[in-house]
C-alpha cells in the first residue's frame, strides 16, 4: 500500500523504523552516470523531454545510494512553455519573452498538461511501475511566485528588481499573473498525481526575497489555493519549500502542507518548537557540509537527527540542492549516517 | 553635545522629535556627483585612499538629502591589506593570495591602524570637524566571519564552499583566523573612535549563510569580544548588521550592541516583539522599493514606521545597500517620507 512507504509515514507522523532520506537535485551533475546519460540526450531540456533517459537518470541515485524516494526529473520552468513562454538553458535558465506588460500576462495560456508536458506523464508511466516495490516517486512544481520571478525577470537574478517593480507598482496585474500561474500549477500537479506520484513538493525558492507583509499579500493565498486544489487529499502529502524563508515559517505551516521543507540556515529544533505541532519537517543539512570530510559529515548528520529525536515527522534532506562539485562518495556517507543514527 | 544628535538618541531609545534616517552605501554609484568624483580619483580603491575626495563623496548625500548621519567612505576589506592580504576591485573584490593553509593564517600580521589605514584617520579628521554642527559620522568595519569569507574564498561567492570546508574540517584553524581578525577589527574600530566617529556599525553581511549552531560556535563569541573591547562604552552606540540573518535575531541582540540592523525580509514588528526590549532596531525598507514609483515608496515607508509606532528606538534605513541603478530622486522621496510621517 502507498501508505506503507517509509517517507509517506514520516510525512504523516506515523511510526517509522528510521528517518527517511532523499536529496534535492539528487539526479544531477555531481553523478558521472548522470553526465553520461545527459551527453546522450543532448542538452538539459532535451533530457527533460526524453522519457527513457529522464527515467534513467531518476533511477541512478536510487540505485547508487538507496534513497527513500525518487523525484521526477524535470525543471520547475518547463511547464511555462505551454503558457507561451520561450525557454532555454545555457545552463542557467533564459526566458526569451519576459513578461513586462499587461498584454504579456493577458496572453498567457492555460494549457492542458497532456499537450504541454506529455513527457512528464510518460516519464512517470515508466518510473512509477518500475519503482513500485521500492520507493515512491515525488512529483514537484515551482510555486507561482517563484515562476513569476523567472518569467518577469527573464531568468535568474540576485535582486529580482523588475519583478518587484511590477509587484509593487502594479499589484492588480501581479495578482492576475499569480492567478494564472496558480491555475496552471494546480493542474500540473494533479496531472502528476494522476500519473502516480505519491507525494509532491512545491518549490518556492525565491519567496525568501520578500518580507512577511508582501508574502501575505502576494504568495500565501495562492500556495494555499494550490494545496487545497490537489486531488487525493490526505493521501498525497505535500511538501512546501522556501530557500531563505525563515521569516515565513509560521505562514508556511498554515498553507495546508503536511511537510515544511527547511533551508540549511534554519535550526530544526527551533522550527520544531515553532511549527512542529502542525507539520512534519524536511531538511536541513548545509549542502556545503558535503565538501567536508566523512567524519564531519557524520557529526553534522547526527546533530540534526538529535534535534528531531525519536519522534516521527522528519524527512532528512539537504537544505538546498546538492552542488555539482560534490564527491558522490560523500553523499553516500551522509545517507548511510542517516540510516545508522536514526534506526529506532 | 554628541548625545544631542538625533540618531544617537534613537539608538539609546531617548526622546526624539522624529525618526532618524541614513542609508547603507549612501555615498555610491547611484549619485552622478559620486561618479564624477570617483572618475577624478581613478578607481574605487584609489578613492578610498584619497582623503579629500573620500570626504567629498561622504558629504554628497548629506548635502543632497539631509540625512541624519554620514558614514565613513571606505570598504570593509581595506584594513585586510595591512595583515598581508593582497586586494583589488574590478569592481567586485578580488583577493590575490587567499587563505587556504595554516601557514597563510599564521603569517597574518596585526597592523597598527596608523600604518595600515592612515587615510581612514585622515578622512575622519576632515569630516568630523566639517560635520560637527550637523550630523555624526558613523564608523564601520566588516565583522570577522564576513572578512574570513572573502579572505578564504578569494572574493565574493554564492556558496562560500571553501570557507565552510575550512571552518567545518579545521575548526581550530578557523578559530585562529577569527581571533586574528577580531583583534584587528577591535583595534581598527577604536582607531575610528579615536578619530571622532560617534557611532559604529559592524557589517556581518555573510553570517546569514550559517545555521544557528555554527553561528554560535564561530561567530557570536568574536562579535561579543569586539563590542566589549571598544573604547568609550555607552557613548558610542554599536549597530550590528547581518544580511539574511533572521535566524540569528535573538543572538544578535545578545552581542552587546545597542542597535540590531535588520535586512529587508525581516518584519520590524516581529523583530520588535522578539528583541525590542533589549535593543533598538535599524532598517528595513526593501532596497527594490526604490525602483517603484513615489506613491509606492511613501506607502512602504509608512508601513514600516507604523510598525515601530511612536516609541524611540528606531533608525530608518534600507535593509541592504542602495542599488547603483536607483534614481536619486526616489531616495529623496523616501527620506522626506520618513521625516514627514515620523514627526512627533
Amino acid at each position: 500500500m502507498d501508505s506503507d512507504y517509509l517517507i509517506i509515514r514520516a510525512a504523516k507522523k506515523q511510526p517509522i523504523e528510521r528517518t527517511p532520506v532523499w536529496v534535492m537535485r539528487q539526479a544531477g551533475r555531481y553523478l558521472p552516470e548522470y553526465r553520461a546519460t545527459r551527453a546522450k540526450a543532448g542538452d538539459f531540456l532535451a533530457l527533460c523531454k526524453n522519457p527513457d533517459l529522464a527515467a534513467e537518470v531518476t533511477l541512478q541515485p536510487i540505485d547508487r545510494f538507496g534513497l527513500d524516494a525518487a523525484i521526477l526529473f524535470s525543471d520547475i520552468l518547463t511547464p511555462l512553455e505551454g503558457m507561451g513562454i520561450k525557454l532555454s538553458f545555457n545552463p542557467a535558465p533564459v526566458i526569451h519573452n519576459p513578461l513586462r506588460a499587461a498584454a504579456d500576462i493577458a496572453a498567457l495560456r492555460l494549457p492542458d498538461p497532456d499537450d504541454n508536458v506529455p513527457y512528464v506523464g510518460q516519464i512517470l508511466d515508466i518510473l512509477v511501475p518500475e519503482l513500485r516495490e521500492r520507493v515512491p516517486v515525488i512529483g514537484f512544481a515551482g510555486a507561482p511566485f517563484t515562476l513569476a520571478c523567472y518569467a518577469v525577470e527573464g531568468g535568474g537574478s540576485k535582486l529580482f528588481s523588475k519583478t518587484k517593480a511590477l509587484f509593487f507598482e502594479q499589484p492588480a496585474l501581479a495578482h492576475q499573473l499569480m492567478e494564472k500561474l496558480t491555475a496552471m500549477t494546480t493542474r500540473y500537479l494533479n496531472y502528476q498525481i494522476a500519473h502516480g506520484v505519491k507525494m509532491v513538493q512545491l518549490f518556492d525558492t525565491w519567496a525568501g526575497i520578500l518580507c512577511p507583509d508582501d508574502y501575505q499579500e502576494f504568495v500565501f493565498p495562492y500556495v494555499r489555493q494550490i494545496f487545497a486544489g490537489l486531488d487525493q487529499p490526505g493521501k498525497v502529502p505535500k511538501i512546501y519549500y522556501i530557500n531563505g524563508g525563515h521569516q515565513h515559517l509560521s505562514a508556511m505551516a498554515n498553507t495546508g502542507c503536511e511537510v515544511v521543507g527547511l533551508d540549511w540556515v534554519a535550526d530544526l529544533a527551533q522550527a520544531k518548537d515553532l511549527i512542529g505541532h502542525k507539520v512534519a519537517l524536511q531538511g536541513n543539512l548545509d549542502p556545503n557540509v558535503l565538501f567536508a570530510n566523512p567524519e564531519v559529515i557524520r557529526a553534522k548528520v547526527k546533530t540534526i537527527l538529535d534535534k528531531q529525536g525519536p519522534a516521527s515527522g522528519h524527512i532528512f534532506n539537504l537544505g538546498h540542492g546538492i552542488d555539482k562539485e560534490v564527491n558522490p562518495e560523500h553523499l553516500k556517507v551522509m545517507v548511510e549516517a542517516v540510516k545508522e543514527f536514526s534506526a529506532r
